[in-house]
């Protein structure tokens, strides 16, 4: 009686793109028919997923027709040229890229923090935040309902998955003694404070971006400064995480707060180790600021590929549905 | 016609140890006479330094006679017994330990920011702070002449090395596969967010000596929240510095108060490959904050067994002489 849709996704042959497949089967979406696509030299390819052999195809004229959903997780280049066609199709488009997220007609969502947001929205396009955005802002929702959120001080360490499979295969070389050719400098040698590239300002679209999302996801001006490194670990992120708050905060409730925190799990001391892979995330290291008087500083780990892109992707769809956003 | 002066070295066979006997030859540090000590299993085995082998000796009574200056570089608690001693047998003590960071008779040097305190000290005991201390306020000097600091969120990288051979041991065995015996976790798959043990409010020893010994270092009190992490880099500290100044400040100023600093190197994005063996303290990634509005963040990589602990030490120990606390 359930009903199923007819999926698709957008840079199947990725990291990230393979993560929503295993996403996608994991949690026994609801799907009817899929379809992959991916750039022209994965076309072609076959891929085992769903029960049955599956072939890459090529975004085409008309591919999308028929589709119910379509996860982007290409770029920003392919969704500002084929999301569009997709919503024209008739598709509702989940797109894990850029391109979308500082449009403010475009809802950007974290459904355990304002995945409520879907339930009035006519957007036919729904971005997915950044990695490290998803990760370190997580821990924030109760805390922020109960004593507002006023100013953010994000130090990430982030594995070279965030550059997806290229990223991994640099840190493989560079260990080997090939020179860098992805990252500014040797990944294996260096935390390397830059990803992305610098604006006028000085400031990284990494880190731009965790400024403009965590302000439009909380839906308001929060003071906000980043810092975005790589660090040599293969998966998963790792945020410190400094606030201040406007109102009187009691130390002991924190714990009990982030632990009623929908995705989070408190622990001692995260470890990129155990993150990698799970769902969670991973929240330790709770203490009072000394910085701020109504403050407290945390370290949170979580899977950038998990959490931080398909399965927060697949969560909203799962709310779309739920909202009976998609129709069939 | 140039005094010489007989020196010891405590904890000469470790890793920093080692960086003493480089840093005092590199500098053409006045030596007339050299003296190691180190702990039963080192004694007896012999260091080619000065020109000479060197018999590494054992700590015992009356060991310091005769000597003018003593770096202590084995650890705290050997620092409280035997630091008395050699005070008492008529030589000066630059302690590279925390064990006398924190008492308020005792100077706590940086040279470029408070050297001038030995002019009038009496103090035979002078403390070398903690590395990451060290490398993450070198660069605040000047800007908080100018600016006076306000506040500070540390967040620190910090290398293996710093837990001396046995941390870079560590790292080297776990990446066979052997498991974690040092440090908490698996340190060649995750930034430790935890250095040292957490006290009753969840800071660690490491936190809150960058804490207390900024405060002491610039004689005020300047409200500080740090978070140390230990990351898979054989050697050097990163430490990404977020700061509130009180005055309102000139953007465009920075980087010439930066580069006029002593001891500091500006530069785009600062690399641990290439500040490892380096003297100065590489300052990059300078962008005015978004968090304060008189404020700045920037990232910064020093060599810790360098300015972060042997080299400081012995520019105290010049100054010491310049100031004519040493007789012979």
């Amino acid at each position: 009686m359930n009903k199923k849709f007819n999926v698709a996704i957008v840079g199947a042959t990725g990291l990230i793109g393979k993560k929503f497949i295993e996403v996608l089967q994991k949690r026994n979406f609801p799907v009817n028919k899929i379809k992959l696509f991916a750039s022209e030299k994965s076309v072609g390819k076959t891929v085992y997923a769903f029960g049955k052999e599956l072939t890459v195809e090529k975004l085409d004229e008309g591919c999308f027709l028929g589709l119910d959903i379509v996860f982007f997780s290409a770029g920003a280049s392919v969704s500002l040229k084929y999301a569009p066609i997709a919503i024209n199709d008739g598709a509702l488009v989940v797109d894990n890229s850029s391109a979308f997220r500082n449009n403010p007609q475009i809802p950007l969502i974290i459904p355990e923090i304002n995945g409520n947001l879907l339930k009035d929205s006519v957007s036919r396009l729904i971005s997915n935040p950044n990695c490290s955005t998803a990760i370190g802002i997580l821990p924030l929702k109760l805390l922020d309902q109960t004593f507002k959120v006023k100013r953010i001080i994000f130090t990430t360490f982030q594995a070279v998955s965030g550059y997806g499979q290229k990223g991994i295969d640099e840190l493989n070389r560079v260990k080997k003694g090939a020179k860098p050719s992805v990252f500014p400098l040797n990944v294996n040698k260096n935390c390397i404070a830059k990803i992305g590239e610098n604006d006028k300002y000085g400031y990284t679209d990494e880190e731009l971006k965790m400024v403009n999302e965590t302000q439009k996801i909380f839906n308001k001006p929060i003071l906000i400064s980043a810092t975005c490194v790589r660090v040599p670990i293969k998966n998963c992120h790792g945020v410190s995480v400094e606030v201040e708050f406007e109102k009187e905060f009691f130390e002991e409730d924190i714990k009990g707060i982030l632990n009623k925190t929908n995705g989070v799990k408190v622990c001692d001391l995260p470890s990129f180790e155990t993150a990698s892979g799970k769902d969670e995330v991973f929240v330790g290291r709770i203490k009072k600021s000394l910085a701020f008087k109504n403050g407290i500083s945390f370290f949170c780990v979580g899977d950038n590929t998990l959490k931080g892109a398909a399965l927060n992707a697949v969560q909203i769809a799962e709310l779309l549905i739920k909202f009976g956003k998609i129709e069939r």
